[in-house]
């Protein structure tokens, strides 16, 4: 294992996550908008915490200057893994170091934000996941708009991969392709792009140039560039970060003319940003049929729209969306199928935006959405979860095994899309997948159910028997990068009330999720660092 | 597919059944004790049921008289899994026939049983899971002593298997290989006899054994007679009918001298009936440390006692099992120990008895009962759940594959006890077991959240909102053949008002459960019936 050559990779992490905060320092000025006053709190946290990512990156750097030779597999997985601890501690810095707060408590005096808090909220920009431990982000007084530039700017930094920018920034071929293939979520098809550097900045420029269509549709529907910017990031990147207490909900409550508007265009981006970067690329070089021949998008499209179908039928039947304002049954179903569609687009693709409380949908809505977290998009898309092409590769694979239990002696290949997968283990490691996200999902649910204090419930309004549910969908939120779960999660609340364990496990949990579980898990392994 | 070869011996356990019935018969004599007067409608509905069992074994046979050739694997299959199908629907006639009732509707007229809830009972007799639909058992206006008894001979029949018998009956070398195979849970260590037919005499006769042992420590004990039978057959097959509403809570609530004997002398029967036979028989051959030799053994004692330690820490803490009579905490913390302890074995070797309303406990007792309910008993026991030598083999193959994720030259083989295990495939097959059941889990816990309606928990007086939770509870009750889950199929519950399609299903999955996945469900793929 070559250290000094991981600590030279893991000095640019630290040098590009200063400069990502450079880009959160001129919101404290009252001029540009959000801000109600200078923000001298603000920009001594984003000032200190630049000159520590600067200090760190050169530390790094200059005791790696003598490493040479070459990032073998060991190495790629190392600099991933650790590049990711190193950017939540450095992101939880302007956290801590401006004094932010994550709310008042019942006397209204502001509660600082503790080490487990900041580390949480860095982890869950940097993950795209969007679960927050801060209750009232629209109080100026306890957390300054930079830092919410700062919050929402870890998820454009996350989304595509900070290794993805770094690849392309770096240039080195063979290291690339390596970090690459640890990095990009999903068994991709990414082997048909001959150069992976080219492929990366392919990936990057489309990625930049989505965000910027976004933020500018955002912009003509109404809402401020402070606003329109860190929306755009939140949804691209699938994350879910809003700068409301009540996320995207809060401009049909604000009264914004173009509410609806708002609501579809984010629809349309959230199922962009979960599709397959290659396949939206594929859009420029073989016109738009060519999604549509691509089986994993199929599927993904077919996914949106049946659940979407049974979730409006249920919640009509229950009368989940039924609203005084309605004047009969035809608006209540124009808005079923407004607010049905955004949720279950906004779980599947894991991005956790809300525009209505699914808290209080009818148990199969709230069954089918936490069933779709585990979806999650598709492989090569900013999306987490499980990722569509892993379900419909784990099916077919499990078909073939009973058929293999009265027929041992006959071996039929994984077929996808009419062909033979190249990869004779590929259903085999598909099954490994899941069960290893099983263990990790059932070990951290029996955690949070042992050690999280009924306190927890008790004082958020919940009823305690409803732990374990709960409980259980905040994993499911949180390994999948989703953000909001169910009950004590929902999509009213938040992460403040749990307790630090329970805080760095959620932290944990997002790492992996978002990682794809080895490049985090092998960390732990002491074997792993022993030499070759 | 040699059908006609099925046939026959599909007739045998049609006998087999009809004369299991005929011991019934007796108990509709008041002379005999727990009949009050003589039960007509239980003579009826048994006698015509005997002779259908007979008029369809006969029929089967004739059919298949010209049959001859061997057994081979796909018939060996379909023989265990339509013997299943063949033994719910004669089981269900008793219930049928003799018109009894699963209880009395709010104006106190009784409710016959359904067929859905005939078929529901008997296979859930004969799958030794031990849910029921009848609410009012102690009456017996609504269900004959003699019905009372058949439904307990379910489990003893269930319990060791009827296949097991069948083998030692029919004593056909090559076939009673194959079958066992199918029908002996667990990937066991069975190879070691060298003779199927010996082996099965042998575990036959330690079950007659152990039934009869039990049945008259628990008559010593203060029962009756016929109480012990039945709740003998009840332990040993780890199933769990009582013959009293509040199961064997029954006996401490009626002043039963010998109640806390009563309730230690269960829990040392439902950890004999949950071990592996061949390892219970090892006993004879090589005395009592044996069985501290097997690998599984030792896991599944450590399992038992770590969980109660647990269960009876948290329980004391959140003072689950406090009691006015309580004069200190040693005695609260005695009757923790007493109910904590038979709750964990009964849930954990899937027998499901009950001693105590653990659905009031703490959210990691509950918890972790839930997770107990899929370990089970050892491979070669009667008992259910996926086995703990599965768990073994499951966590040991996922760490193997975390090392191959930064070593993939590097195969290292599954080792068990020190030793390499000869199948290679093992660890594979484990993993796809495990996924196998995740599927089944989830798709049946979705389907029970869609279809049935809130109504089954308001009118039992719980939350609706307590559907996703109890419906998970009742998928892994039924699925792992305990009987007893959360909420609505509560242990002071019972699946009395699930609608009939719902009622369907669980008869299934206790099916799909008792026989281990693969007899069934290949019973449904087209491609098994046709010809090789």
């Amino acid at each position: 294992m070559d250290l000094r050559l991981i600590s030279r990779l893991l000095g640019i992490v630290a040098w590009l996550i200063g400069l990502t905060m450079a880009f959160s320092v001129p919101w404290v000025w009252p001029a540009l908008g959000p801000a109600v006053e200078f923000e001298s709190d603000g920009l001594l946290g984003l000032g200190i915490s630049i000159a520590i990512c600067v200090a760190v990156g050169a530390l790094l750097r200059f005791w790696g200057r003598d490493a040479h030779g070459s990032l073998y597999r060991k190495e790629a997985m190392a600099v991933v893994g650790l590049s990711w601890f190193l950017a939540t501690v450095l992101g939880a810095l302007p956290f801590l170091l401006s004094g932010a707060c994550r709310g008042r408590d019942a006397e209204g005096q502001p509660i600082p934000m503790t080490i487990a808090d900041a580390l949480f909220e860095s982890q869950s920009g940097f993950s795209t996941t969007g679960a927050t431990v801060l209750t009232a982000i629209e109080d100026a007084e306890l957390v300054p708009r930079s830092l919410l530039f700062w919050r929402s700017s870890t998820h454009f930094l996350g989304g595509m991969g900070i290794i993805v920018l770094f690849v392309a920034i770096l240039g080195q071929g063979s290291a690339g392709k390596a970090l690459m293939r640890a990095e990009m979520p999903g068994p991709s098809a990414e082997n048909s792009y001959s150069r992976m550097q080219q492929a990366a900045w392919s990936f990057a420029g489309l990625y930049f140039a989505l965000n910027a269509i976004l933020t500018a549709l955002l912009w003509f529907e109404g809402m401020t560039v402070f606003d329109a910017l860190c929306h755009a990031f939140g949804a691209m990147a699938t994350g879910g970060f809003s700068t409301y207490d009540t996320s995207l909900g809060h401009f049909e409550k604000a009264g914004y003319a173009h509410a609806v508007a708002i609501d579809y265009t984010i629809v349309v981006f959230m199922i962009l940003a979960g599709s397959n970067f290659a396949v939206l690329y594929g859009v420029f070089v073989h016109g738009p049929k060519s999604m549509f021949r691509d089986v994993e998008w199929r599927v993904y499209m077919a996914t949106i729209v049946g659940v979407t179908a049974f979730v409006v039928g249920y919640g009509m039947f229950h009368r989940d969306f039924a609203h005084p304002g309605h004047a009969d049954r035809w608006e209540e179903l124009r808005d079923s199928t407004r607010f049905g569609l955004f949720q279950v687009v906004s779980i599947m693709t894991t991005t956790g935006f809300g525009t209505h409380d699914f808290n209080n949908w009818n148990s199969f809505g709230r069954g089918v959405l936490f069933l779709l977290m585990f979806v999650g998009g598709c492989a090569g898309s900013t999306g987490g979860g499980l990722k569509v092409i892993r379900h419909v590769l784990f099916l077919k694979a499990l078909w073939l095994e009973i058929e293999r239990a009265f027929h041992p002696s006959v071996v039929r290949p994984l077929r996808l899309g009419g062909k033979p997968v190249e990869d004779s283990e590929l259903g085999h490691n598909v099954i490994v997948y899941f069960a290893l996200i099983l263990v990790i999902f059932v070990f951290s649910w029996l955690f949070i159910v042992a050690v999280e204090p009924d306190r927890t419930w008790i004082e958020g309004g919940h009823p305690r028997e409803n732990k374990l549910i709960d409980a259980a969908t905040s994993v499911a939120a949180t390994l999948n990068n989703i953000g909001p779960g169910l009950g004590v999660v929902g999509a009213t609340e938040n992460y403040a009330r749990f307790t630090s364990a329970t805080k760095l496990l959620f932290t944990l949990l997002m790492m992996i999720g978002r990682l794809e579980i080895f490049v985090i898990v092998v960390l732990f392994v002491p074997g792993f660092w022993r030499s070759h």
